[in-house]
C-alpha cells in the first residue's frame, strides 16, 4: 500500500484521491481551506491529516502529491520537501518550467521532485466535479530534471498507471514547449478566429459550416482559466505565436500582391505552401491511442432529423460490424436532417457504405 | 417546366442536372471537353445541346447555369448572356466579387445576371463524382447586384429550392466578406496551427488532444484547390486576416511582457479579452438548421473500443428519446478505451444521464 497525501482537494486532487482509494491506496487530504478538506473526505476521497499544517501533520506518505492552483505550486512543493524530509513529490501544475525555476530561485534541492501534468478534467472545478475516472485512458506527462531520483520517477509513474493514465516524460522546458504549440497556441487561434466573426450580420455568420465549427470549438473556453494558463506559460506561447504570426503575415503580403494583380509573381505559390505545411503538420498529429497517424476513410450518410434516427443508424453500423473511428454531424441550414461522417479505416470503408445502403440508409456524395 | 442548361459538366453542374432531372426539369449540357459533357448525359445528367457553341446550339434555355473553373466564369457569364439574349444567368462560383467585375470590366449588362454560390460539395471533383443530392439541406447564397432583374432571382431561388437548397441573398461584396470570415480565414488559421507541429518530435506531438484535432481538421484540405478559392477572394481575405494577425500581435505583447516581468500591468487583461472576444463570437454561430444559437449540454460516457459498442450506445440512447445535437469522439492514449461527448438541449440532459447509467454506461465527469 502506497500513502499519498494530496493538497489541494479540487477537481484533481479530488479525482486523485478517488482513484486511488478505488485500488486500495492510503490517501490523506490537505486544504488551505478546511471547509474543502472536509467536502473531498465526504466524497470519498481519502482522510483527513489530523496534525498541524506547519509541520509532518502526523503522517509519513510516500508520495506528495501538490494539485494547488499554479501560482502557488513552486512554493507548496518546497514545503513539502521540507515539511517530509523522505518523501518524493510531484504537482499536477500544466506548465512545468514555471514550477521548477520557482524552486531553484529558493534553492530547493530536487532530487526527490519530479513535476507531472495529468492531461485531464478542465471543464469544471472543485472537489464535487471530482471523478474517480478522470484520469482513465488520459496522458500523463512526467517532468523530471536531471537531479530527480530515478526512484521519484518510478514511483509517480506507478501512481499514475494505478489510476489508467498512460505515461510519458520530458523534461519541462519541452513540455512547455509542446502544450504551447498542441494546446494553448490553437486555443489562442481559436478563440481570434471566433473573434472575427463579430463585425458579421446574421445573413453572413449563418454561412458558417461544419469547418469554421470545428475550428471554434474551443473558443468557449473559460477567460479566467485559460489567462492563467496563458501567462504561466507565456515564453513559450509568446515563441510559437511570433512563428505563427510570421507565417500568417508572409500570407497576408501575397493576398496583397494578389489584391493589385491576380498575376503576382509567387503569391499562389505561397498560399500553396501555407495549406501544404498545414497537410504535413496535420498528418504528425496521432490516431487515437497513440499509434501512428492514420487517414481514414470518410462515408457519409444523409440522416433524418428526429429522435432515434442515429440510433438507428449506429445499430446497423454495429450490425455490419464496423468500427467508426471518428465520426460528425454536418448539419443542413433551414432543413429537417443531416449529414453524418463516418470515418472507418480504408478497409472498411466499402463494407459499411454497401451494408448501409441495403439497410435503406442513402449515402451522400 | 424549366428548361436549364449547364455549362461545364464537373461536380457542381454534373449534380446539378442529376438533380434537375429527378424533379422533371429539361436540361442540356454542355462542356469544353465534349468527353466530359458526354460523360455527364451517360450519368443522366441531362441532354447534349446539339449545336454548336459558337452560338445559341440550337437551344432557348430559361435559365444558363455556368458551373466553369472561377477564373473563366466572368468570361462564359458574358458569352451565355450574348449567346441566349432572353435567358436569365446564373454562375456557381465559391468568390462573387471577381464575377461581378470581370463583367463590368467588358461593359455587360447586368440585368439578366443574378450570380449564386451554392455552400456545397467540394472534396471530390469530376462529373462521376456528381450526386442528385449534393444540395440536399445546403445553404445557397444568391449575389444579385442593383441592376438584377428581380424575375431573375425568382428563378434561381426556385431552381435552387427545387433541389432542396435553403436559399439566402447577399450583396456579392458582403458575401466574399463572409466567406472570408466563416470559412477562407479559418482555413489558413487551422493550416498555420498544424504547420508549427513541424518542429516537435513524436513524444511533443503525442500531447494533442481533442481541441487540437478540432482545430486542424481541415488543415488536411487539397493545397491546390484552397490556392484557387484564396486567391479569387484575395481582398476580403486579406482584410480578415489582418485584423486577425492584429489580434495576435496584442496577443503576443502581452505575452512578451509577461515573460519579462508575471505582474506586467495590463498583460493579463489583454489575455483574458482575447479569449473573451472568442467567446461572443463563438456564440454567434447559429445551430443546425439555420436556427438560433444554442448552448448544448454535454454527457460524457466511457466507451470501450471494440466494433458494436457505439452501436449499443446510440440504440440505448434512441431508446431513451434523446436527439442528438454533436457528438464527438475523444481517444484516449495508449488506452483501450474513448470517452463519447453528447451534446444535447439542457433540458435533455439528465434524462439521458439517468438512462444511459441505468443501461450500465459509466459516465464521465
Amino acid at each position: 500500500m502506497t500513502r499519498v497525501h494530496v493538497i489541494g482537494t479540487g477537481l484533481l486532487g479530488t479525482s486523485l484521491g478517488l482513484a486511488l482509494r478505488r485500488v486500495g491506496e492510503d490517501v490523506t487530504l490537505e486544504d488551505i481551506s478546511p471547509t474543502h478538506a472536509a467536502l473531498a473526505r465526504d466524497l470519498g476521497a481519502g482522510r483527513l491529516a489530523e496534525g498541524p499544517v506547519e509541520d509532518d501533520a502526523g503522517i509519513d506518505p510516500d508520495l506528495v502529491v501538490v494539485a494547488t492552483p499554479p501560482d502557488v505550486t513552486a512554493a507548496v512543493v518546497a514545503g513539502a520537501l521540507t515539511r517530509w524530509p523522505t518523501a518524493f513529490v510531484t504537482d499536477l501544475a500544466s506548465v512545468k518550467g514555471a514550477v521548477v525555476n520557482g524552486l531553484r530561485d529558493v534553492g530547493t534541492d530536487l532530487t526527490r521532485y519530479c513535476g507531472s501534468h495529468p492531461m485531464a478534467g478542465r471543464e469544471r472545478s472543485g472537489a464535487v466535479s471530482g471523478r474517480h475516472d478522470l484520469f482513465d485512458g488520459r496522458a500523463w506527462v512526467l517532468t523530471p530534471t536531471e537531479e530527480t531520483d530515478p526512484a521519484a520517477i518510478a514511483l509517480v509513474t506507478a501512481v499514475a498507471r494505478s489510476v489508467g493514465a498512460a505515461v510519458s516524460t520530458l523534461a519541462p522546458e519541452r513540455h512547455d514547449a509542446a502544450v504551447a504549440a498542441v494546446s494553448h497556441v490553437p486555443q489562442l487561434a481559436a478563440s481570434l478566429v471566433a473573434a472575427r466573426l463579430e463585425p458579421l450580420d446574421d445573413a453572413a455568420v449563418a454561412l458558417a459550416g461544419q469547418g469554421l465549427r470545428d475550428v471554434t470549438r474551443i473558443a468557449a473556453s473559460d477567460p479566467g482559466l485559460w489567462t492563467q494558463i496563458l501567462a504561466g506559460n507565456a515564453p513559450a506561447v509568446r515563441d510559437v505565436l511570433t512563428a505563427l504570426v510570421a507565417d500568417l503575415e508572409r500570407v497576408v503580403d501575397a493576398l496583397d500582391d494578389l489584391s493589385e494583380s491576380t498575376d503576382a509573381p509567387g503569391a499562389r505559390g505561397a498560399l500553396a505552401h501555407a495549406i501544404a505545411a498545414g497537410n504535413a503538420g496535420h498528418a504528425r498529429i496521432p490516431g487515437k491511442h497513440g499509434a501512428a497517424p492514420t487517414t481514414y476513410t470518410t462515408v457519409r450518410v444523409l440522416i433524418p432529423d428526429e429522435p432515434g434516427q442515429l440510433g438507428r443508424l449506429f445499430a446497423h453500423i454495429g450490425e455490419i460490424g464496423a468500427n467508426v473511428e471518428e465520426f460528425h454531424l454536418d448539419h443542413g441550414l433551414g432543413q429537417a436532417f443531416g449529414v453524418a461522417e463516418i470515418d472507418v479505416v480504408p478497409g472498411a470503408a466499402a463494407g459499411l457504405a454497401e451494408g448501409l445502403t441495403e439497410r435503406g440508409w442513402h449515402l451522400h456524395g
